[in-house]
């Protein structure tokens, strides 16, 4: 009998002890030994929950007890969550989170400590909800050299844009409707900014790429300004914008690494993942393109990777240390500025005729865009495939127009 | 430094060769050590190999050499690659194989000897090529009571369906097209009838539910009797014909497997896996709906994939034996006539009026589908949803009309 600890019962962490309790006859067959929960810490009190009598409310209760070898993080957010992750891999307990925040921030710290210790720091769970992602990325790293991961990496945004494209809602009905079903949270802003979505890319870039990627090192842009007319001018180039996660090792060693709203071909896989599904694009030398798909969040998909890590654990305790990566360098990241993309423009003005020959004369030959039911004032135009600083200069010479949006187009 | 040997210098094995040698700095540093090919059988000469040294016609120079810890078969078929990995077995060599027939004939007995003997059998490549799939499927597995698996798996029955679909392509036109560009062999027939995608089901099935599905016991249909007409009263539906292998467990303990061409609606996931790529959906209590996506076959997909169980091999020799299933039973699979679908009838004769009163008799209310540019004499109609061996009755009951086809519907 393995003994494990849970710390805090959200959403996940209950999850996680109502699949284990659910599952209990499966997991002891997976993991060749019973899993007992014997202790829970929560600052709240759940009086009628059938685990009652293992809440505390002291983490002591669980770092100084040599009986759990295995402690789940489902805290969120680093204080106390990264205070109390490192003392239990210090005190020899091997650790599972569903903490993407965490992981992005310190895993390169806490994957050292665990491996100091012959322990292991467990995340699937962080990524992509219950999609397998982390363990066969490192499968297909084994034997591939992976040279890009582009992903739709959060359920409510993904949600919203699919709401506009499809139902031509507008971006404020769309996310009141997410939050109507639970899709989105009473304070969307991490979800809507794109700070969740550079969490998850983070972590996928540091284990494709083998060095950690800090979430502020990832120039990353949110899907609020977005509006029907983008969705519109997307369509008349047959493409959908989605809110993209996306990592490519370039030539120099170096990474680009980004996170915004693109407008990627309705060809693409990842144009397909619609509503809160994610789907995530791994492109390998040997295998190509794979795309993994399914739920990327949810109480039930989340806890059931985080008891995978368990059992995973369970049947290796002592043993295998599976993920690692090297700590982060400060100009690992490319400037966002000197990546290349073609860009959707769009202008409003008095001279929109000259403008669009600066930008030609500075950029190369733009396509002009129509799009039915657009503001009739504006110009729409896509630009070639130019580096982003040469575009910002472009469009700063430009006078007596306005730029209404801009929006990368990607060719994933 | 581990030495392994490979067992046929075919497209895979040569491709294995040829992965290993060019990723060779990252493959040493994900196993942990060297590995080094130290024999290749085969019956053929390969004097311009960078490995021509390493070739041997005779098997006994493989299973005889204690050096050797992991053998890789790429012989494929069961003559004699069956005894060759049960020797290799029973002398103490881990195997890792590309081969699905000898895995769905075998596998129970392979993995019990592997098991015995301390010893890994793996064959993450017998399936979805390089796609991840068995390892995360067990992943899945460990937190999730799976109920069914289907898939789109195999590529070139899936380049011919996607041909007749998008380019009105016949058939005979679409699978000459497929053997032109390589994506099918010169005798298609263990492709165009199913075996190939019955052999994987068999894994998948076996797998997911711990019990050996052999495939004499899975009924198998393949496609060659599909024609443009099928195509287009699937698109008056809104669905496209897949060849799907699809496994589900029934309440009373036994599976339904089957391997037949289905009409799936285009709002499923599967239906959106075109040309010569294969998707496998997974779906499970907790997790819902996952779709694993990629090349399904072809030499360097497949290699990686056969390279990366090469590597946790190394990575765990003497360790972990992670996966195994039960043998077989005889009714372990149900009569496929006790399975439930609804299904397009194609009937032509002389009164089909009578025809659909009588079926709509037997089976409930039908739906008869028009269809542009279809046979004017024939009448196209979905049944409701019933047991195969009713809908057999209902057909033959009926004077006067002969039946041109049937296509089960899933709703995949």
């Amino acid at each position: 009998m393995v003994q494990i600890a849970i710390m805090g019962y959200g959403v996940v962490g209950s999850g996680v002890a109502e699949v284990m309790l659910k599952n209990k006859k499966s997991i002891y067959h997976k993991a060749g030994q019973p899993i007992g929960i014997s202790k829970i810490l929560d600052v709240r009190n759940f009086p009628d929950s059938p685990l009652a009598d293992k809440f505390t409310k002291n983490f002591d209760d669980i770092v100084n007890d040599p009986g759990i070898r295995i402690v789940v993080e489902t805290i969120g957010g680093l204080t106390p969550a990264y205070e109390y992750v490192r003392r239990c891999l210090l005190a020899g307990k091997s650790v599972v989170t569903s903490n993407k925040e965490l992981v992005a921030s310190k895993g390169d710290e806490l994957l050292a400590i665990a491996r100091e210790n012959n322990l292991n720091f467990l995340f699937e769970a962080s990524v992509g909800g219950g999609i397998p992602i982390l363990r066969p990325l490192d499968q297909c790293l084994a034997a591939n050299e992976v040279y890009e991961i582009a992903g739709i990496l959060n359920g409510t945004t993904n949600f919203v844009l699919t709401k506009m494209i499809s139902d031509s809602m507008s971006f404020e009905d769309a996310l009141k409707l997410a939050q109507q079903l639970g899709y989105a949270e009473r304070d969307p802003q991490a979800d809507i900014e794109g700070h969740d979505t550079c969490r998850k890319i983070c972590i996928l870039a540091s284990l494709a790429f083998g060095r950690h990627v800090y979430p502020e090192q990832v120039h990353t842009e949110g899907i609020s300004n977005i509006t029907l007319d983008d969705v519109k001018y997307a369509s008349a180039f047959d493409g959908a914008i989605k809110l993209i996660g996306r990592a490519c090792k370039n030539s120099d060693g170096r990474l680009d690494c980004i996170v915004a709203p693109m407008i990627i071909p309705q060809a693409s896989k990842l144009a397909e993942v619609n509503d809160e599904y994610n789907g995530i694009l791994v492109r390998g030398d040997a295998i190509g393109d794979v795309v993994f798909y399914g739920r990327g969040a949810g109480k039930l998909p989340t806890a059931s990777a985080v008891v995978a890590d368990i059992i995973d654990e369970v049947k290796h305790l002592g043993a295998r240390k599976y993920l690692s990566w090297d700590p982060g360098l400060k100009d690992y990241v490319s400037d966002y500025r000197e990546a290349e993309y073609a860009t959707l423009l769009r202008l409003r003005g008095s001279d929109l005729e000259s403008a669009l020959n600066k930008l030609e004369k500075a950029l190369g030959k733009c396509t002009t865009v129509n799009a039915k039911d657009t503001p009739s004032d504006e110009l729409a135009l896509y630009t070639p495939v130019v580096c982003e600083s040469l575009l910002d200069k472009a469009i700063e010479s430009l006078n007596g127009v306005s730029l209404i949006n801009r929006i990368r187009i990607a060719s994933l």
